[in-house]
């Protein structure tokens, strides 16, 4: 009775209210066929969408808010509001309040990923955020800065071309949308698997999630990924780590990890985080 | 009756003629401890023992040779030949061939891994050396180019920053001494994940092996591996491979590969080919 009633309300969802999570591994296409942000809005309502593009993270809010709306708009979405946060108190505007009743998506841009974090964290606004995207009310999307937020624990920084190492990475909090994951972007672009090896190290109960540039983990289904755009999505799973040093070894000592489970997952495959297996595109 | 036999036999081995296949990273410490170098020199039979320098990857043979021919007679050693071998008629010089009747070590430099892949593959010399290293009659260590020819299959070159691809790597045909492996130096170093990758995705029969500079990997004995050095050794192993692309991928098209595992090794960290399991350094 229960499993009827499930697909009952199953049919009653429109498409485009279903979980719509976007983890865009940054400099995704904004000139050709732009699939992600096309993906994005199509999701968000296409022509019926409510759009809000939140510019934190960046320096230049005011430029890239205008950026995003423009090709929203060449898209056919003509509602949109740019949520220009420069202030936490911003975050309290009735009129943004207001607007998330009937928003139907949210992309939050490229930019610095504390900076975005220090202004939405831990507010109401950011709540309502977090709880329409799980709920399907909304899609959400994030590319670079608001990709690496998605995770309970965020990586806010490091370097590549050493061996793994805890200095390699440093962590922060994150806005906790997608808690179970630790995201990394431009990821094979900027060489940064070592950096992801030594956060997931540090937290095995997570999965590392390594998004590349023009690339997007699209989650639409409860712990059910899909790989859309030019790149890989690589998956770092620990749960069978049997062994490492990180403990015990010094900030820059090279790191002993055992046993990691590694995915690389291209355009259309898809990736399971219950079962915690990949499987292939289907063949057209 | 067997096993006694063979116990009985391993005790009248020396240690210094114990199999010691050394696969080096690149830019091992020349200066100060040189642990790497002095591990190669003590297990040739330190001042006993007869060693061979090639340097034919470099195309500044004689400065290579000289260079590594001071650095092993300060460690003890009197009796080092520099087989600098510019041709391959070169390699049936007798005098050379009489000195690997005796000799204890051999060591590849550093340079274009195909140059000394073209002047060395089968001839009379390098089998006679594949053999005695491999037979445990003398130490063989390789650097930098000289690590890369250590499998069948060899990394002839590559590029990095890309999503793993079947162009990100060149193949072509090793020196056949660990013929399980596919080898990677200066990994990640200069950031080769991707590359090693999209190696074994072509070469599933075989074990991606990275090693970073100034690290090495030891083989000890058939099939066991032990890290010595300053880096991380990453094995990247194949045999759970599920799933790949790469047959119907073009040649940049991103790739699909599933179930890699992935270990990475640090100072004093075991790896048992046989076993196909890590194990962690015994804590002092």
């Amino acid at each position: 009775m229960q499993q009827l009633t499930s697909q009952a309300l199953e049919h009653m969802i429109p498409q485009q209210t279903k979980t719509s999570i976007m983890i865009i591994g940054g400099a995704e296409d904004k000139v050709h066929g732009r699939e992600i942000l096309q993906t994005f809005v199509h999701r968000a309502g296409a022509s019926n969408a409510n759009l809000a593009i939140i510019p934190s993270a960046s320096r230049e809010p005011a430029v890239q808010g205008e950026r995003y709306q423009k090709i929203f708009e060449e898209m056919g979405a003509t509602s949109i509001e740019v949520f220009d946060i420069r202030e936490r108190h911003h975050c309290e505007d009735p009129k943004w309040h207001a607007f998330l009743e009937t928003c139907t998506g949210v992309f939050m841009t490229g930019g610095d990923q504390l900076r975005l974090y220090s202004l939405l964290a831990d507010t109401l606004l950011m709540e309502k955020i977090r709880t329409g995207a799980r709920q399907g009310r909304m899609a959400l999307a994030g590319t670079s800065a608001g990709a690496a937020v998605m995770g309970h624990h965020m990586i806010a920084g490091g370097g590549s071309g050493e061996s793994p190492n805890r200095s390699l990475v440093d962590m922060a909090t994150g806005l906790d949308i997608v808690p179970e994951l630790v995201v990394d972007q431009h990821f094979h672009n900027r060489n940064r698997m070592a950096r992801l090896v030594s956060a997931v190290a540090a937290h095995p109960d997570k999965v590392g999630i390594g998004i590349d540039e023009d690339t997007c983990a699209l989650f639409e289904a409860q712990g059910l990924l899909r790989v859309v755009g030019k790149g890989c999505v690589t998956i770092v799973d620990t749960h069978e780590m049997s062994y490492t040093n990180l403990v015990n070894a010094g900030a820059t000592d090279p790191l002993s990890v055992f046993n990691l489970r590694v995915h690389i997952l291209s355009y259309g495959d898809q990736y399971n985080f219950h079962s915690r297996r990949p499987s292939s595109a289907p063949s057209v």
